[in-house]
């Protein structure tokens, strides 16, 4: 894909982009443009380490190009995140439509411009979108898709397939309109709260936290009209509007006021909002919005809603994606050793030490153990095999600490197995340094999910665990294995 | 505290403080009122044994009262939720303070009428505050206190105290206006809303999606101010302003279409509301509600920012009261071990089989260590020791399932110790029935913070080790402990 400018907004489209594996063709005329990527992609990649245990495609290549012209050549997509201003947008698309190919999209990242404006000098505007992504693009999976009335219906499907294929939730607006949907809701809830800033009942910061600490929180997992609809109890929407009618009415038909945006409220809003910041950089600020996101999505993904439902759809696809590239047989360390599991340490895995917290090793290696089911064929992350292993017993020895940040891989060996059961040695690795940090020996029986009990594993599987066993054959058994706590 | 009012506010207030340990005086003529309060506090104990394993105080009794009267006589605080009607709560209010105790604090949860409007029939209107709280009132924090022009400052400083003191987050609301400062900035966002819905620019569910995958996130770990300064980048709010500013002006000075609630609107948001839940019934939504909420929660407790701060704080709290009033020693089971660690299997624990997942039982078990340090003088949670026991070696069997919900316990037995060795065994049982899920045979270090080393532990620590032994002389040494891995 090629991108049209970088800063904020097109920095978090090359590093969501590069680490989902597609290559991007840069053109930005801005001498600290590639800087602006590296620093998106480098937080983008601890975001993700954090974000997900499956593991990433290899990276996409960037590439830095001098002119329109060249950036676009052979791109299926180009994304235009230029300032946010029609006269600069305007003939920007209209070079890249001229030369880029006939079927390519082109797409806006405007957030509030109307396509309608930004096409007038567009060859084929009818392979143009709006396409305004959220700040920071590589977390947030919303993408807003919007056509003019001249965009072609192929062209909407086709910017929607691709938006998903790198994570992302696009919704498509109905018809065009200043500020779409979203941004609507922003300025809406902005010219309140300036408003509020304006005539000294409240601050920026109580503001915000008349956000995070209460309604926020609802926002983020359902919403405002799904959220409404559980305070009407049963009957749903229209108890809840009868209920609060009247009440509810009042306050939208006469809180209409807008402030002016003078210089005084300008300058009590850049009093407040250091205040807010009380010292903190943008950089370190930017960190924790990023370790929250993470947080959050996380938690969604756990219960399957909302933004979590997109990164577990994100997740299976990337998992599909490794199981039909891995063509070359399972990766192996000199010793014959599987080495199928990556991650990095994550802040939530830390104790108030800033160590990896116990049951974090066991996390790591278990996840190593579904690896090597993978590998062997049964899926443990998605529940779509028949049958699969309990692990019934676990041996882990701590012997070194694990800090954030730290990627850390598990080297696998199998010390056994028979129809029901298998016998499992894992060594936990510090990237860096080839540090081994714990090891962890593992029982697990063979389990039909149907019955619940143990049963005899397919002859696939079987057929799987004989040809790892030959490899290693020659791999010398683990000094430690079989110990007891503090002994061998 | 004298409750006057359930529904869904009054009773997530009960259910808020009957879990921090505070007796609840209730009055409410309806008569599924002890039911509505049942059904909050059930949701809330689960919500908060997913948020934390930190243990609560022993729960607050709930008193049923006939007349208010009855229900507010000896009452710190009176909380008023009843419907949200002037003609309602003022002679409520009025009633409630001529019975109340002369310092009582009376207070009433209205979301938007003016605290000088509420108090007009009050005897000594200078102890009445209005507390906003946000639905589920037993998770979210946010707590907004209103005086009027006659309410004293003590008044509002003790209001402050007493929410504080049962996990809230206190916003003091600067000066009386109507929809106080959250309410203000949900309607400005539900208007526009509203008025998407009417031009049928987005439906309910496409506007829920607009924010729950996208600024949704933001506004929960930040607000606005604090995430539009990161749009800024190091120059900040002015900065933003400056660069932002004719793009943000025009849609604020624009947008200010009012929709009108008529019958066909109304129609039409039932429809989608109904279309948008999909035949999930409102306890489903509630409980999927509670499950995104505590997971958020608990992602930003781990950053320690936002919310997660008010969490944090809470359990710090907690900790310290459970610590000062364990006067009579630690609990022991029948066999002499200890039983310091309850917990409950909270969502996020499952796998996708809907079992715990074998990372967990290490986490609960670790948890058990923790209340084990704890007993003998060392907080690992809170950071507040100079030194600390590193678990070396952890041998786990994994006897039986762990499902959602399910109540769990963990008794503990001192296998030996050092001057720098801890050795433990743990036996995780199921309360209901009494199962044992699980064994974990621990080898744990004392090391020195300052220096990273190990190091002899406190006189005192080793005396409290001593003492354990002694009770647990006679405690049987488990069959199955010093065993490797698929032996004895």
């Amino acid at each position: 894909m090629a991108l049209l400018g970088t800063g904020v907004i097109g920095g978090g489209w090359a590093a969501r982009l590069l680490l989902a594996g597609v290559d991007v063709r840069l053109f930005d005329p801005h001498p600290g443009a590639v800087a602006t990527v590296d620093s998106a992609l480098e937080r983008a990649r601890r975001a993700w380490a954090g974000l997900t245990a499956v593991p990433l495609p290899p990276g996409g290549s960037l590439t830095v190009h001098g002119t329109v012209a060249e950036a676009v050549a052979g791109a299926e997509l180009i994304q235009e995140s230029a300032p946010e201003r029609e006269a600069v947008k305007r003939p920007l698309l209209a070079e890249a439509s001229r030369a880029a190919a006939p079927d390519a999209i082109i797409a806006s990242s405007t957030s509030g411009l109307r396509p309608s404006l930004l096409d007038l000098e567009m060859e084929r505007p009818q392979r143009f979108v709006v396409a305004h992504p959220f700040n920071p693009v590589y977390l947030l999976p919303l993408v807003e898709v919007c056509g003019s009335p001249r965009t072609s219906p192929a062209t909407v499907e086709r910017a929607v397939a691709i938006y998903r294929s790198v994570g992302m939730q696009p919704l498509v607006v109905r018809r065009e309109i200043d500020g779409f949907i979203a941004d609507r809701l922003l300025e809406a809830l902005w010219r309140e709260a300036l408003w509020l800033v304006a005539d000294d009942v409240a601050t920026a910061r109580e503001i915000d936290d008349a956000i995070r600490y209460g309604p926020g929180l609802r926002w983020a997992a359902m919403g405002t009209f799904l959220t409404y609809r559980l305070a009407g109890g049963e009957n749903g929407m229209r108890h809840f509007m009868a209920q609060f009618g009247p009440t509810l009415e009042q306050p939208w038909s006469r809180l209409t006021d807008v402030p002016e945006l003078d210089d005084p409220l300008l300058d009590k809003l850049v009093a407040q909002s250091d205040a807010q910041a009380a010292g903190r950089s943008i950089d370190e600020l930017t960190q924790i919005r990023d370790d929250c996101l993470v947080g959050v999505l996380r938690a969604l993904r756990d219960q399957s809603f909302g933004a979590g439902e997109v990164l577990a759809r994100t997740e299976r696809e990337l998992l599909a994606r490794a199981q039909s590239v891995d063509g070359s047989g399972p990766a192996a360390g000199a010793d014959g050793r599987l080495v199928l599991h990556h991650t990095s340490v994550v802040p939530e895995w830390l104790d108030y030490n800033g160590h990896m917290t116990e049951s974090r090793y066991l996390h790591v290696l278990g996840d190593a153990t579904d690896a090597l089911l993978l590998q062997i064929g049964i899926d443990t992350v998605h529940g779509q095999s028949a049958s699969g292993y309990y692990t019934v017993e676990t041996h882990i020895r701590h012997l070194r600490e694990a800090h954030l940040g730290e990627r850390l891989y598990v080297a696998t060996q199998l010390l056994g197995y028979g129809e029901k059961r298998l016998h499992l040695w894992h060594e936990l690795y510090r990237h860096s340094d080839g540090a081994l940090l714990a090891t962890g020996e593992h029982l697990l029986l063979h389990v039909d999910r149907a019955t619940g009990r143990t049963a005899p594993a397919a002859e696939a599987v079987l057929a799987a665990l004989a040809e790892i066993e030959a490899d290693q054959r020659s791999t010398e058994w683990p000094e430690a294995a079989g110990a007891h706590i503090g002994g061998r």
